[in-house]
């Protein structure tokens, strides 16, 4: 086996999210033509998760296989990929990875993180970067609602149907291990550290946060979501703007 | 009279630059269309000097005069003109203006920023906003050179001819009052302070301190070229992404 690593950084707002699709730009697509490219031959770049249209990483992580014949080293895969690549979608590191690394199944854990924006003109420069929140905002309800996510719970009431068959039977217990909120100015930065997943998770939580924030949900409505999903949905989803996949954790 | 004063933040990225032209998207166009849109008439906006193409700026200056009868409060102008302009090019703050004022006669100093990476990999999210140096550069060199621009010169030698006639005849001696380097990682800021910059003069100055981090221009050269320009000019003009309009100053 010839196989490769990559830690990925990239800014969301370009691409029509992580997974190859018939139409729009995405990051695989982009990853799997600079390969091709590079070694002769159509390849497989795996990633350790999706990320939607308009999120942002600083470190995914992604591998693939490169042909059995092909001889290209650590340092020109690394420098011959960052050259086909567009200054929006880089690899940031590119190692050999063991034969059986799986980017996706061996990921324990991802850290993400939302911005929120309280001021009442979001920068320029920040734009695509966070989420403005016009109106106030009860700081303390939200960081107290945080909480009631951390743990190992079902969160099949915080995470959007992508309509695959099957998807009702599958396990949507989580496990959270930490919600913090950080506070830069204006900006609230929401950090979230959990063993996986869930589609759109992270959005829908941060907009239930929000929803709290705003007086338009109560803690205990939160709670019982968690407690008895029984089919119902988290009202909000945040937008993608303000999320970051900011590491993958591999702890084996 | 009517007359408005905006402090107005961008993302140069996608803009051909401050000054209206007949190709192009530039930031006084789209501000003069907002302008008029809420006024129902063509307006002049003042800046206080030209940001070229991909120049970004954090608190531009301008100012426009309303027509005679136009009764729109502050609060109105500031909500109006967000609400019509993009999300990349906004106003930070809009004030009634003395009749007198005027952004560019009455500057009395700006600041500028520009962004060196001495990293391996520039972060996609950093695209368009530093200038990724290859190669060692000599930190102390550069460090040394930038105190040589300090003072009350001819900066003839630092600064692009525009092409506009009498431009031979004019005045090119201008104060830089400090020109810093802050550390951020793999990021070296240039911090620029004077009294006023002539075309393109903070990218020449750059330019220059970088050729002699890079060890192909000695420090004797640049006093040269600050003693006796004659007619020349300084070789290397740092890329516009880089720069960033962090202050314009009214003393007055």
């Amino acid at each position: 086996m010839n196989r490769w690593r990559l830690t990925i950084a990239y800014d969301g707002r370009p691409y029509s999210g992580w997974q190859s699709q018939a139409r729009g730009v995405t990051i695989q697509d982009t990853l799997e033509t600079a390969v091709a490219q590079i070694c002769g031959a159509a390849v497989r770049v795996h990633g350790s998760g999706r990320t939607d249209k308009g999120v942002h990483a600083l470190a995914q992580v992604a591998h693939f296989d490169a042909p059995e014949g092909c001889r290209i080293s650590e340092p020109e895969w690394h420098r011959a990929l960052n050259a086909l690549l567009p200054p929006t979608l880089l690899v940031m590191r590119c190692a050999r990875a063991a034969d059986d690394f799986h980017a996706r199944y061996d990921a324990s854990g991802k850290i993400y993180r939302y911005r929120l924006f309280l001021g009442e003109v979001l920068p320029p420069l920040e734009a695509g970067l966070a989420w403005q929140l016009w109106g106030c905002i009860d700081e303390p309800a939200l960081r107290k609602a945080a909480r009631l996510f951390v743990g190992t719970q079902d969160f099949s009431a915080f995470c959007a149907n992508r309509g695959n068959e099957g998807e009702a039977e599958e396990n949507k217990v989580r496990t959270i291990k930490r919600l913090e909120v950080e506070e830069d100015g204006p900006f609230r930065t929401l950090v979230c550290e959990g063993d996986g997943f869930l589609y759109k998770m992270v959005r829908m939580i941060t907009g239930s946060l929000v929803q709290v924030g705003r007086g338009k949900a109560k803690l205990e409505d939160l709670e019982e979501l968690l407690a008895n999903p029984a089919g119902r949905k988290a009202g909000l989803v945040a937008p993608a703007d303000g999320l970051m996949l900011v590491r993958v954790i591999y702890e084996k």
